[in-house]
C-alpha cells in the first residue's frame, strides 16, 4: 500500500499548489513554459539515455513495434516537445477572463469569471509526449497536475517531470504544481479514480480500454475522449468528386486517428457510379474494403462485413462500405453505431445539408469536408488536450478554455435579501 | 431483479425520445409547458388523493415533521408548481443559439451551437415539487428526463408524473420525454448510477448523505449540488452595520438552505465592538452561537466551537463564530472548512475585497452582500435546477443553459486535410 501513501502526499501537495497556481500572473505562466522548452532541449541527453533504458526493457518483454515507436524519444521529438511548450506560451491566457456579467436591479453586479478546474489527473500510456502536452497545458490554465504515464515508460517520463518541474519551480511556479507518479504499481490508478478529494477532474488519453477502465471505475468526474467510428454518408446528390477526395482523405490521410473515417455510408442511387472507382482507389492505397451486400456486387475484392464492423473503431487501412436507401437510413445507421465523435455528410442538397448537421448527434458534424478536422488546432484553439466525446462540460476538441471552470464574482454595497 | 427490467426499457425509450426532442420547436415546448401546467390544476384533486396516501405512510412510519412537511402538497403548492412551468415556457429556448463561430483560413465555417444533453437522471428525495420542476426544465431544453424521487412520495410522485407526461403528449412531444422510476426497489438507484449507455448525466436533489452516494457509486457523469458551508468575512474596515445586517439576512432569513451563512469570522480589531451587540440581535432571533475562545469572552451565552462546528453545515439557527488575526486567516480558515458555495467578506478595503474575490475558491464571491443571493432567480436566469458545488460543466446556479451540451456545425465546400 505504498502507493497509497505516495498518491495522498502528492494529492495533499498539489491541492496547496493549485491554490497559489489559481492566482499566478501570465507573465510568470509564459516564462516558465520558455524555461521548461529550453530545459528539455538542455538536457536532451538525460532524456535520451533514460528513454534507452525504457525502449531496452520494452525490447526485451518483446512490445510491439508500434508501441516501442509511440515509447520512441529522438532529437526531432524532443525539439517537437519544446516548440510545442513555446506554442502554449504565445496563447492567451484563459484566467480571469469575464465570460458574462449583469447588474440586477438591486445593484448586485455580477461578473462570470474563467478560474482554473484545479488539480487535473492526466491518465496516460505510452507516449513520453504527453508528460510535456499536459503539463503545459495544463499549467497555462492555472492548474495543478497529477501525471501518471504507462509503465513502459517510467524512466523517460520521470527524467522529464523532472526536468520541467525544476524549469517551471526556477521560473516562479509554485512547487508541486508539476507532479508524476512514481511507482508503477497496478493499483495506484484504481486508487486515482477514487481521489475525490484531491483531483478535481480525470482526463484519460490513450486506448479504448484505458478510456472504458477510467469511466467505469472513477469517482472523480472525468472527461471521456477519444474512440471514433466516424462515418461519412455520400448524399444521392453530392458531387462525386468532392466525395471520393473526402473519403479518401478522411480513410486514408492517418488511418490510426480517432477523426479518420471508419465507416462510409453511399446513397443507393449513385452507388454504382461512385463505389466502383473510389474502391479501385481506395485498395490501391492499401485499404481493406469490408462491404454490405450490395457493397460486394460492385466491387470483386470487397470482404462481407459482419454485423460486428458497424460497431469497430479500426484505427488501420480498414473501411466498412454501406449502401442505403436514403438519408433516413443513413441518419439511422450512425445514430446506432456512431461513437458521437465526427460525421459528414456530402450533399449539393440544401435541406438535406440542413437536416443531417440537426439531427445527428455528434461533437462534429460536417457538410462537405473530411472528418479529419476535428483537432484543437485545425479549428484554430492553438492546442489540444484531446478530443471530449462525452456531453458535460467539454465536447469535441478540447483548448485552454476547456481546461477552466468558472466562479461568479459580485459586488455589492449591503444588499440582504 | 424486476428493477433492472424497467430501468433498461425505460433508458432505451428515454433515449429514444432524446432524439425526436433535440429538434422539436421552441412553440411545441412551450405549448405543452403550459398544458401540463393546466392539467395540474384541473386533476388537482386527484394529486390531493395521491398525496394523502403518502401522508398517511408516512405519519404511521413515524416521519418528522419536517419531512411531512415537505411531503405535503395543497392547493397553494400545485398552483406554485404551475406558475413555475408558466415561467419556464416564458425564460427563452437555450437550444440552438450559437456561441460561437468562425471562417477558416481553408474556408471552413465553425459553429459552436446549443444542444440537448440527452438524457438526464434526477435523484431526489421527499419534496414532489421536483417532480414537476425537474420535468419542466429538463424539457425545455430539450432533455428526456428520468426522475426517481424518495419512496415516501411515491403516490405523489406516480400521479403527477402521469398528468404532466400525458399533458406534454397531448400537445406534440414525444412519448417517454418524462419518465418516473415506478419500483421503490432501493437497488435501483444503485443500478441507475451505472446507467451510462442511456444517461447523459445525473443531478442528485436532496441532503448531504443522497449527494454523497450518488457522487461516490455514480460512473455516469454527476452533477453535485447542495452542501454550502458559507462564511461571512467581517474585515477590519467593515461598515458595521452594514455588516450586523448582512449577517444576520445570511443566518436568519432562512437557515435551511445551502446559500445560508454557517461561520462569521470576524478580524480582531473590530470583535469587541461589533459581536455583542450582533449576538444579542441574533440570540433574539432564536440562533444558538458556538464560538472560539475569543468569541466565548465577548458574550456570556456563546457555547464552546468544537473542530467539528468548523466544518459542519447546520441548516439550522446555529451559527459558527471564530475571531481571526486578519485577512489571511480568514482566508486559510475557508480555504480549509469551505465546501466552494459561497463567500462573503464586508469590507471598505479596495486591496483587501479584491484580494478575497481573487483568492477565494467558491462558486459565488461576495464582497458587501449576504450569501443568501445565490440563487438562478436572484441571479437572472429566470430558473434553477440547482446550485452546482462542483467545478466541471456548471458551477454555481444552474438555468437552462446548464441542462444543455454544445455541438460543432461545420460547412464546407470539399476541403480535405
Amino acid at each position: 500500500m505504498e502507493y497509497l501513501a505516495e498518491l495522498q502526499a502528492k494529492g495533499e501537495r498539489a491541492k496547496q499548489a493549485a491554490r497559489q497556481l489559481a492566482n499566478l500572473g501570465t507573465d510568470v505562466k509564459n516564462r516558465a513554459l520558455y524555461k521548461m522548452a529550453e530545459a528539455l532541449e538542455t538536457e536532451k541527453e538525460a532524456i535520451l539515455a533514460a528513454n534507452a533504458i525504457d525502449l531496452a526493457a520494452g525490447k526485451a518483454k518483446g512490445l510491439s513495434k508500434a508501441l516501442i515507436d509511440r515509447l520512441l524519444l529522438n532529437e526531432t521529438r524532443i525539439a517537437g516537445m519544446a516548440e510545442g511548450l513555446r506554442q502554449i506560451a504565445q496563447l492567451p491566457d484563459p484566467v480571469g477572463e469575464v465570460i458574462w456579467g449583469t447588474r440586477r436591479p438591486n445593484g448586485l453586479e455580477i461578473r462570470r469569471v474563467r478560474v482554473p478546474l484545479g488539480v487535473i489527473g492526466i491518465i496516460y500510456e505510452a507516449r513520453p509526449n504527453v508528460t510535456v502536452d499536459a503539463a503545459g497545458l495544463c499549467l497555462k490554465a492555472g492548474n495543478a497536475v497529477i501525471l501518471r504515464g504507462g509503465s513502459e515508460a517510467i524512466n523517460s517520463n520521470l527524467c522529464i517531470s523532472r526536468i520541467i518541474a525544476t524549469a517551471a519551480v526556477q521560473a516562479g511556479v509554485p512547487e508541486n504544481a508539476i507532479q508524476l507518479i512514481e511507482t508503477t504499481d497496478r493499483q495506484a490508478v484504481n486508487a486515482m479514480l477514487k481521489m475525490n478529494r484531491y483531483l478535481d477532474v480525470i482526463i484519460p488519453r490513450g486506448g479504448a480500454g484505458l478510456i472504458k477502465t477510467v469511466v467505469e471505475n472513477s469517482t472523480v468526474p472525468v472527461i471521456e475522449t477519444g474512440t471514433g467510428v466516424c462515418h461519412t454518408y455520400v448524399d444521392a446528390s453530392a458531387d462525386l468528386a468532392m466525395a471520393q477526395a473526402i473519403a479518401i482523405n478522411a480513410k486514408v490521410s492517418r488511418p490510426g486517428v480517432c477523426n479518420a473515417m471508419e465507416t462510409l455510408l453511399v446513397h443507393r442511387a449513385v452507388a454504382q457510379e461512385f463505389l466502383p472507382p473510389l474502391l479501385d482507389k481506395l485498395i490501391e492505397a492499401g485499404v481493406e474494403i469490408r462491404g454490405c451486400e450490395e457493397t460486394m456486387k460492385l466491387h470483386p475484392a470487397v470482404k462481407p462485413a459482419t454485423e460486428a464492423d458497424w460497431a469497430e473503431e479500426y484505427l488501420d487501412l480498414i473501411l466498412a462500405v454501406r449502401v442505403v436507401a436514403n438519408i433516413d437510413e443513413a441518419l439511422d445507421h450512425i445514430a446506432r453505431y456512431g461513437t458521437h465523435h465526427s460525421e459528414a455528410i456530402v450533399t449539393k442538397d440544401y435541406n438535406n445539408a440542413r437536416r443531417f448537421q440537426q439531427e445527428v448527434d455528434a461533437a462534429a458534424v460536417y457538410v462537405n469536408a473530411s472528418t479529419r478536422f476535428t483537432d484543437g488546432f485545425e479549428f484554430g484553439f492553438g492546442a489540444e488536450i484531446g478530443i471530449s466525446t462525452q456531453k458535460l462540460h467539454a465536447r469535441g476538441p478540447m483548448g485552454l478554455s476547456e481546461l477552466t471552470s468558472i466562479k461568479y464574482v459580485i459586488n455589492g454595497n449591503g444588499q440582504i435579501r
